[in-house]
């Protein structure tokens, strides 16, 4: 989810190793991922949604949440872990509660149709919250906050992963890389987004550096023993460590309660990857909030958002950047010239309609 | 804010710079609170407010937010920085949101004031806010999010401090130490509480060190130049550093949007303590939210909250703690023994009833 933060490092190395590339236009990497989704059995609704998500995601260059995401996608559904078909299950659950069950279907197209009564809902109450029960999850956050950003709320959304990460002062895997996104509607900007994993880095970062053979910084994870170790293999095997040492830790366990008991769904700790055999246990929830300045404000709420814009103004004065600054510019890259795709994923992702 | 993280360096060092010691029941603490606060002009609302919080840190052995605070807030009333007086106004402004103007007085009475119709709207609407404007705030948020969960609620709280905070990749102060505050109610347990600053170290930490002769790692701060400092003087004039980087920073930027321009107040960097100028601007704003898991899950929350324990107890059973254990045990030892203050603080406390 941190693919804004270490976008530069990911693609130069990205580049490096693969130097083919094929040039897309966003309508041909459309056409190829609705394709490759309709061929292993998606419903045209949950294969527009996967869609819209993984090629926002590859638009603004977060390559680890694009079209790449296609391949665990159809491997989780030709494993049986996720309803190809499913159809969400809206119920209106409080003023301001809504819940959706995704009856064991991707997240996305549970989101989509919750997303209109969160919002009506957080208008009339001032917030509202979104859970989403029993759904697969494999997308970046950040275009989802930034689905109530543009309706000009403020979104937060967070959901627990797999468990690879021990909590501060532990030895041994329980928590997720439980991602948090927030994302703020500006009056003339793309919106302040953020969308970090609690985890020190992503674990796919730990994965690249085992794949090119490189050691990784001891604070990044542990061994099995508990021990640093430099060793990606070895931290893969073993635990990774929050962010920020206790409050990481703290932050990660409140999204673990929040998108999980909170809202009538598991712990991380208790999923697994769905695999061959059939024991995987892929599904989880997804707590998305979404609070509505008009409402907290009335007709102040334009002057406090054009307010906020001092805080933006004087982070970026002292050189500082912004969390998702390097996407939109990425964004606007994609817009001019198409999408740039390593030649080895296309020809992977084709290889899924055999 | 984050005591309970660093409590046993903090009192270790206390102790060995303030041997002597006076030993106070709560109900003798009580009253020196009480009394200070009157002498000094607080209505006895007020002044009851103020000792509730201050003598719950106290009892936790929170020293940083404990009697020690009197004196600052009596220094802020003399200076003029905070209305003794002040009756907060509630305002029912939307189903899930009530805002309390402060009026220019201290956070606590407006938080206590508002608690009830906040606990109200979240258990009616499944999550509510309630927003805090123009108050005087120095009290540590743990204890208002458990005034939540002690009602069986999930508490989340969060306000901006003073700006001693660079954004992560800056150099200059703009943020404040930007704490964020959670509790979630267990059924046979002290709650799970967190609090922590957003800065890498609490500010007293720094000053503590300076005070000592000591230096500090230079990843805590860094000089007027933006350069790293391990001098504690040259850190307290520069800027502190979010803790975690970037995703820290990301944090302290979302607390200065929340609990600002969203409620129709200030950012951090728009105050400054009082001062004998009368040129001081103390007055700011606080988010609090709560969530109902009755409203969320109807019968089925006893179940899920009986579940998140086993996320609690893996916790445990790997030889990792819980944010809030060391305060839990320190306040069994308090309403056992007593609380211990150094004699220094108590003198100083005694003359300002002169």
């Amino acid at each position: 989810m941190t693919c804004f933060f270490n976008a530069d490092n990911r693609q130069e190395r990205e580049k490096t190793r693969m130097s083919e590339t094929v040039l897309l236009s966003l309508e041909e990497a459309q056409s190829l991922s609705l394709t490759v989704l309709q061929h292993n059995g998606f419903s045209p609704a949950h294969a527009q949604a996967i869609t819209r998500s993984v090629l926002a995601a590859q638009r603004d260059e977060c390559h680890s949440h694009g079209l790449y995401r296609l391949i665990g996608c159809v491997e989780t559904a030709r494993n049986g872990g996720v309803d190809t078909h499913a159809l969400p299950d809206v119920i209106d659950q409080a003023p301001g509660v809504v819940r959706i069950d995704a009856q064991r279907g991707c997240s996305l197209l549970a989101f989509e149709t919750g997303l209109p009564m969160l919002i009506e809902k957080a208008r009339r109450q001032g917030l509202a919250a979104m859970a989403i029960n029993r759904c697969f999850h494999f997308s970046a956050l950040w275009s989802e906050v930034e689905a109530i950003s543009s309706q000009g709320l403020v979104g937060i959304a967070m959901t627990p992963t797999h468990p690879f990460v021990a909590p501060a002062g532990g030895t041994r895997p329980l928590l997720g890389t439980n991602p948090l996104a927030f994302s703020w509607p500006r009056p003339e900007s793309p919106p302040y987004t953020f969308d970090f994993a609690t985890s020190e880095v992503a674990r796919g970062e730990i994965e690249l550096r085992r794949r090119a053979g490189e050691s990784i910084p001891t604070h990044w994870a542990m061994d099995a023993e508990g021990n640093p170790t430099s060793d990606p293999t070895k931290a893969l095997a073993g635990a990774m460590r929050t962010f920020g040492g206790h409050k990481g830790s703290a932050l990660s366990t409140m999204i673990e309660l929040m998108a999980g008991p909170l809202i009538g769904d598991v712990l991380g700790h208790e999923t697994t990857p769905a695999n061959t055999e059939g024991t995987g246990k892929p599904l989880h929830g997804e707590l998305v909030v979404a609070l509505c300045p008009q409402a907290f404000l009335g007709s102040e709420a334009d002057h406090h958002l054009r307010h906020a814009e001092t805080l933006f103004d004087d982070i970026l004065g002292q050189g500082a950047r912004l969390p998702s600054q390097r996407r939109f510019e990425a964004r606007e890259r994609t817009m001019r010239y198409g999408m740039s795709l390593p030649k080895t994923l296309v020809d992977e992702l084709n290889s899924l309609m055999n």
